[in-house]
């Protein structure tokens, strides 16, 4: 296969981008004196996973227990499940720990311990849990200095379950887009959970992991003290949300959509392209960022950025292409029926998941299927 | 099989919604004389395109030539592929026609047109193929007095393929609320592709079909005089962006996604849920209606609205719950941890390609796996 022999749309992977993209957050990591946990929830691809490894992480981050079951099943072992537990999946999550997977779980709350808890005692199960801390009201977690901190703690110690770690996501990094401002998150979301395993050990418990992590703030941050791990996922792919961020040159992105033009309106300065939403995602990320990208940015085939063209309107399986700014009245002579383009995407785990395969674009021009799954 | 034993998130369909969108539809065509072509990208999924065929739907309508595919193997010879044809494409379109496939192809310009009857002519094939007409200026196609219109009917004659038909589809009516402006909206997409097609008849094309279709303006058309099928896919379903549009009731919306609540942040009134974007979709199509649902609008597990509540935000895996208005300082105790609840769309179509699978649940409260695909 060659990228000209393409069905499209298709979800390309710039193979030899991706490689750098692994390389350059795995030195970082190295230099911080960090282990590294990316997310694979990215991708959910055995090749890319497996590559990341190889780069170095140390053990994987899913959003899912089906992730969990793909990646154990293909033989990585060391697994953080970083969306906090539902009871009723306590039973996957046990047959996960009885094949030999060491899972780590995450609570939040003292229900949520107490379930743990229960369940671990009737099954004899020494669940290992990472009590997830809010270093930035963004969604989930305890702030560092809530005394329910504590409290979930000590449920899950007197139950007799390991209280492994602290777990903490700057998710608000998303929302700024200047290096200052990045460094002030990091250093934030390194404090908070540095504060917060802190507190457990003084009051007896282990908390041996210190897991922070976002792209931006794992690209921001000037010393990682008393963090023990750091996870990331976009950062494998870089997406134009993260362009916007400012932590990715367009030059970074590994991920595009590969389409064809299938029709025109001249007069309105439109393209039709074969890549709607189905194939981009719904996601509008950049739409509330300094510059909004439609569905995506035009690139010619071979990759370079058309930097006024973008999918300013997208259907299911029809984007609509135009130029920002005047109306592009030469659109049907500049991308002529049959034009194969390829659309950097707004967020590279949205527009991934849109896709069963992944074209993976190699240096030398190979191509080759990498699969990917979904669903839980 | 039961509601009770699912895992979350998933797919759920109300069966007796579905089956009564579905009745619904079809009365409706019968009673306005024409045949009726479901759009199945809705759900691409067998068991729900044997019901609509069940209840009278002459053949489909498909979105991808792997829908295309799918469905014929399923048992389903006529079909349009009503998004215009990639030159590229062609070899798929042949191969499926050469099954026994009666396969319709959509054109809408002269370029297309030639692509079309060289590689109609080169591999001795006669390819029904139906023009599209612009309506309302939404998206693709040829306006009704454009000279262009006669000027692809010409080459695709002129090569010997067959000029089939014309079709139309009023995106537009998507942007009403009101049933005066949505009879408004059918009548000019009923008018303008019965006149696409009287001017394609006088040059001497035959043009049999005239084919229109979008879920409000078949619901909203007071007559279809000139027309012979209607096209519409989102009414089997249901969604909360036609219920602002005005055309179904929540109690039509036959599509929600069942969830856990697995954390709370009581401050601000929220209510962690396991149905993210992954799950929902990141369509936000209500966003600019009469009432912006966020990510869905939430329901107990057994279906009943919980009018004031939504899901605001939504992460991959997290959905951020919350009441309109004023927190709700009470969420912890009204949906505690463990909580199961019915999440009702913005867009069926978006949020059913989440999932591999739906849960379709019958009127005697079993539950049995439908599958569907999804890329291309």
């Amino acid at each position: 296969m060659s990228l000209k022999s393409l069905n499209t749309p298709a979800a390309l992977i710039d193979v030899p981008r991706m490689v750098r993209n692994i390389d350059r957050m795995q030195q970082r990591m190295n230099a911080l004196g960090v282990g590294f946990r990316p997310h694979v929830k990215t991708t959910k691809c055995q090749q890319v996973a497996d590559a990341q490894i190889a780069a170095g992480a140390q053990g994987i981050t899913v959003s899912t227990l089906k992730e969990a079951e793909q990646f154990y099943a293909a033989g990585i072992r060391d697994i953080v499940y970083a969306v906090g537990m539902a009871p009723s999946k306590l039973t996957q999550a046990l047959a996960l720990r009885r094949q030999g997977c060491d899972l780590k779980i995450v609570a939040d709350s003292v229900e949520c311990a107490e379930a743990i808890t229960a369940f671990g005692l009737e099954h004899d199960e020494v669940f290992e849990v990472w009590i997830e801390v809010d270093v930035d009201g963004h969604r989930s977690g305890i702030a560092p200095e809530d005394d329910m901190l504590i409290a979930v703690g000590k449920v899950l110690q007197a139950g007799g379950m390991h209280v492994g770690g602290v777990l903490a996501h700057a998710g608000s990094s998303y929302e700024y887009d200047t290096h200052e401002a990045l460094v002030r998150v990091a250093e934030q979301e390194r404090s908070c959970c540095v504060r917060a395993a802190e507190r457990l050990r003084g009051e007896g418990m282990p908390c041996d992991a210190v897991s922070i992590g976002s792209t931006p703030t794992a690209l921001a941050a000037e010393h990682l003290e008393g963090v023990t791990e750091v996870r990331a996922g976009v950062y494998v792919m870089f997406d134009l949300v993260m362009h916007n961020v400012g932590v990715s040159e367009t030059s970074d992105i590994a991920l595009s959509v590969l389409t064809t033009v299938i029709g025109h309106q001249e007069e309105k300065g439109w393209a039709i392209v074969d890549a709607g939403w189905m194939a981009m995602s719904r996601d509008r990320g950049t739409q509330r960022q300094k510059r909004d990208f439609g569905y995506g940015l035009v690139c010619s085939e071979n990759g370079e950025v058309r930097s006024d063209y973008v999918i300013s309107g997208a259907n299911q399986e029809h984007g609509i292409l135009s130029r920002t700014g005047e109306p592009d009245r030469e659109i049907a002579r500049r991308f002529p029926i049959g034009t194969r383009l390829r659309i950097l995407p707004n967020h590279a785990c949205a527009t991934g998941a849109q896709h069963p395969v992944y074209q993976a674009l190699a240096g030398d021009g190979t191509i080759e299927a990498w699969p990917r799954f979904y669903g839980w």
